[in-house]
């Protein structure tokens, strides 16, 4: 029983393990593409997924892009600062993950800050998608 | 066809807007209980239930009650000022919750602002459990 006991706390060890790895190459990958290619971020979303940004809904890839590209601001960059993630065992390989970080726009002084949370869903060919995005500006 | 292409936008609108309901509510009483009640907040998680507060994780209803219970502040007061949901589609009945808010804690004259994610999980009994919590404070 002991045996088993551990094997369990290890796989469940392995499987955040992986979760986080997955969750920190995401961050890195998706605010690259929103800060330089910003229109390639469509592949990353389903016809499924759901977007929030500021309280504004969008739905499927093809109106989330939209929504990104109208955005009110052509030139960005995103500074992570903290990414949390966990496994969200409801959805089979499944994980949540959680920023904190600025949002430098061109020609404004001070930094804004942020946080967004995404659910990223495992794809038949071993890759993620988005599937819940939310995003909220933090005023200070 | 466009009947049916009606109900269906029809379920996803009423889906929404009792994830938005339930959203709100457990909100409320996710908060005044921290406040007025911090203990009675173990009700609301399961043993597959996984907390990450600032980056310190625990898991299970009993670990996560010790850790909310252990936090370096005995009163405070959460205010909340945004709330955004989402059904999570890939766990039937799931609801994702993500707060931002201050924090205010006795004795200090700032409020801390802070960010909070949930995944809530229906449970059999046709209430909610918190399957996933995660919490960071954002420095300004």
């Amino acid at each position: 029983m002991e045996g088993s006991a551990e094997n369990s706390v290890d796989a469940a060890t392995s499987v955040e393990q992986q979760a986080e790895a997955v969750a920190r190459a995401f961050v890195d990958h998706y605010y690259n593409l929103f800060d330089n290619s910003r229109p390639a971020l469509a592949a990353l979303y389903h016809h499924t997924s759901m977007l929030s940004f500021e309280g504004q809904k969008a739905r499927g890839a093809e109106e989330i892009a939209r929504r990104l590209a109208a955005l009110p601001f052509d030139r960005c960059r995103h500074h992570v600062s903290t990414v949390d993630c966990q496994p969200s065992p409801a959805s089979p390989g499944g994980i949540l993950v959680f920023v904190s970080g600025c949002l430098q726009l061109p020609g404004e002084e001070h930094q804004l800050r942020f946080s967004q949370m995404f659910q990223l869903m495992p794809t038949p060919q071993g890759s993620f998608f988005v599937q819940n995005d939310i995003f909220r500006l933090v005023y200070g």
